[in-house]
């Protein structure tokens, strides 16, 4: 049996003096001749080890030659370097060569710009930067499955194929199993879905919330947790055409125990990485982001600032700021207020009761009536980490509103139930994945949290 | 704050006598004049609460009128009942109407058929069965990442939007954000994908497993748990066009240590579904699937038989059974094969080594050339529930495979790019999350363990 890196690192004075056995690639051979050091990594570990090798070392010849990339297994016995950067090194007594790689291999020892490594996705992970950052989205995954089940809430696979256009079919992906080349039209000169898979028009959607909440009805407390698809043909560092998301919705639960839950979960989350990635998050602020560590602490230990939207107005319209987007209180906050106040509060701030124009139909309208009891939450650096509101579980208000917005009730008569049989007061909130992992790593382009990412006019490997 | 019944039923003793606030929805009524029982569940444990009211209790008179399926806050002390069925009960002082819910809800205290519950999937997980099923399936999803990150698997998120198609695309998804109604055609007449949002034809993927395969030859070991999606035009009750699949792959793995894997994972899944759902296994156990804990427990307890596909034929061919389909150490095992042969051995059975020609491309021909290193995983009842194989590392072998069965290397030459660089020994397998959840429960549809199904022609919520 095999040993792995991360077995060995998380434990190494046990293994002192003990021959193990690694599987693993070459990321650096420094030959001397007498001796020499392999730099070797298996990926369980973010750290290399240094392979020491020599004469005595069985295969000494051949691994001299070894290039960066190769996959190699070493025989050897570990020994502790207390004196040296890394902890301890294996000193070979055998090096084998389980598969060669050609002098042509994309990703040498040296400095990759990121643009360059996008172009070798499928190569990228086995970079420092991108093993920290997809361990880091790996472990994070981790830790929000780990915070909802040990306080009760399912996990529910809400459907992402949906025939229900309420969202606006504009925003979803359509799908069909019919020969585009070659479609049948019925005998208005339309396409006729009658003869689709589903028998109707089908869309991939960008949301499980309905279905969540109608699990929520039955469970108090559940999440959903997948991927996601937008069809918005925009280019920008924050945006992807399919990402992951998180949808926690609770029953008996208003808007301040959703801040609660909220605030709660995402300390969770960043203490449950920073515990079990210390050496990725040592990487990160270091070179991707200076000063992620002081971030990432301010987060734990400060409680989080909750403010009306009207009041953050008042805050901005009296700053000694030259804004180009004037704050209203009957607008979205842009980005430069989204900076601009969580700078002024030194943290993260819940920005709650939106105007309700700029905000969902299933929201819950406050009694002014001008505003709904609706907050996102804004962090510092990345902006608006969560999105959320206490729902309207009143179905006449409810389906008031819609009209108002002009939702289509007829399809999704169903989710009115919710509001039919035992209703309750009841809130959620719907967190990118993506936006969390680049605020953990501090990577700046949703391109680089992504394992392969799909924007406008890219959908390679 | 208020009380959840599943803190309060794993923990009751330490109740007692308590004061406790739950929100939850009434199941049943049993008004007795100067007193009543509720019934009350709050979906965060399997068991209902019997609620005792009278006429001290606040709100009497009308909690003597509450339906089945209104929501209820209910005050009052935890009282242990060690004479009852239930090991407690709670004392009501205050009763409050949260939402009510009219005659006419279609849950009714009484047995409904599971076609019925179909056509209210939305409401369905407010019954017994339901409950249980997407509890089991929340917690068996906890289960199996658990299982992998405590030993350092990656969890990676593959594309579902892909562009490739070397899956062949009638088995795919199209999707697209043109008007189906108005396409643009180019200069050959057919539909001009340059203007589609990613300027090619793309579709949704059936399986992760070559990206999978990319991140393991950077991670060693990695895992893929998502949502699939397959076109099949099939109404059985095995078949979904929508389901998740798990695709653990491992870098410097051969086949026997992948059998390890699969049984160990299998063992540790179940245990932990048992541990955590004994109320919902019971449940499955006497009113789904008779002998339920039997079968579970036996799998627990067996080393799972390992056997060649040639041998498990001379079995079969042996058998004093008139098949439907005859055995043949060409083709591959039926339905009826299955089951004989998972009863002969009294438990689930490996079978491996099977002709290379009924199997994919990217499978290790044995040294017979004859045979892949492929291997299936049937269980008693459920039939196949895992599938996985050695990967074919070189190069020209694979494409040779690949010429043979004529897959087109251009569109993944990203994936060839594993056995170039450092390419080595190593396998995967893919499970289908619903099998397992059928397995584990007993219920014979799939219709039946995924919240909102997606089948031909059946596109509902």
């Amino acid at each position: 049996m095999r040993d792995l890196l991360w077995q060995i690192f998380s434990n190494y004075e046990s293994y002192a003096a003990k021959d193990v056995v690694i599987n693993g690639w070459v990321r650096n051979n420094r030959d001397q001749k007498s001796f020499g050091f392999l730099m070797v990594n298996d990926g369980t570990h973010f750290n290399t080890v240094q392979v020491v090798y020599d004469e005595n070392t069985k295969g000494f010849e051949e691994t001299k030659k070894y290039r960066v990339g190769v996959a190699v297994e070493v025989k050897g016995k570990v020994v502790l370097t207390p004196e040296l950067a890394q902890p301890f090194e294996i000193h070979a007594s055998e090096v084998t060569l389980l598969g060669d790689c050609p002098e042509t291999y994309p990703i040498q020892p040296k400095r990759h710009t990121r643009e360059f490594l996008r172009e070798v996705a499928h190569l990228r992970p086995r970079t420092n930067l991108f093993n920290a950052v997809f361990r880091i989205r790996s472990v994070a995954a981790m830790a929000i499955h780990t915070y909802f089940q040990e306080r009760g809430y399912l996990y529910v696979h809400t459907p992402l194929i949906t025939c229900a256009d309420c969202e606006g079919s504009d925003q979803m992906f359509k799908i069909t199993t019919l020969n585009m080349n070659d479609l049948e039209l019925d005998e208005n000169g339309k396409v006729d879905f009658s003869k689709d898979l589903f028998g109707k028009q089908a869309f991939i959607t960008g949301s499980g919330q309905l279905h969540g909440e109608t699990f929520a009805m039955a469970f108090s407390n559940i999440y959903t947790f997948g991927p996601t698809f937008r069809t918005e043909n925009s280019n920008t560092k924050t945006h992807a055409n399919e990402f992951w998301m998180i949808e926690p919705e609770m029953a008996f639960c208003d808007l301040n125990e959703l801040m609660n839950i909220e605030e709660e979960m995402l300390k969770f989350v960043v203490k449950y990485v920073c515990d079990k990635c210390p050496a990725e998050i040592d990487f990160c602020d270091k070179f991707v982001q200076k000063g992620l560590k002081d971030k990432i602490n301010n987060i734990l230990t400060k409680d989080f600032v909750r403010i009306s939207h009207h009041d953050v107005v008042d805050i901005l319209l009296k700053a000694n700021v030259k804004w180009e987007f004037k704050p209203s209180y009957e607008d979205d906050i842009a980005k430069e207020h989204e900076k601009y106040i969580t700078e002024y509060f030194g943290g993260p701030v819940f920005i709650t009761d939106w105007p309700k124009d700029i905000k969902a139909y299933y929201m819950k309208v406050n009694p002014d009536n001008k505003t709904v009891a609706a907050v996102d939450l804004v962090v510092p650096q990345a902006g608006e980490l969560m999105g959320g509101s206490q729902r309207e579980e009143n179905l006449e208000k409810l389906l008031e509103r819609m009209q108002e917005m002009h939702v289509d009730a007829k399809g999704i008569d169903w989710y009115l139930d919710t509001r039919r049989y035992g209703g309750c007061v009841h809130s959620g909130f719907g967190m990118g994945f993506e936006r969390l992992i680049m605020y953990l790593t501090g990577v700046e382009n949703i391109r680089d949290v992504i394992p392969f990412p799909r924007t406008p006019k890219n959908c390679e490997f």
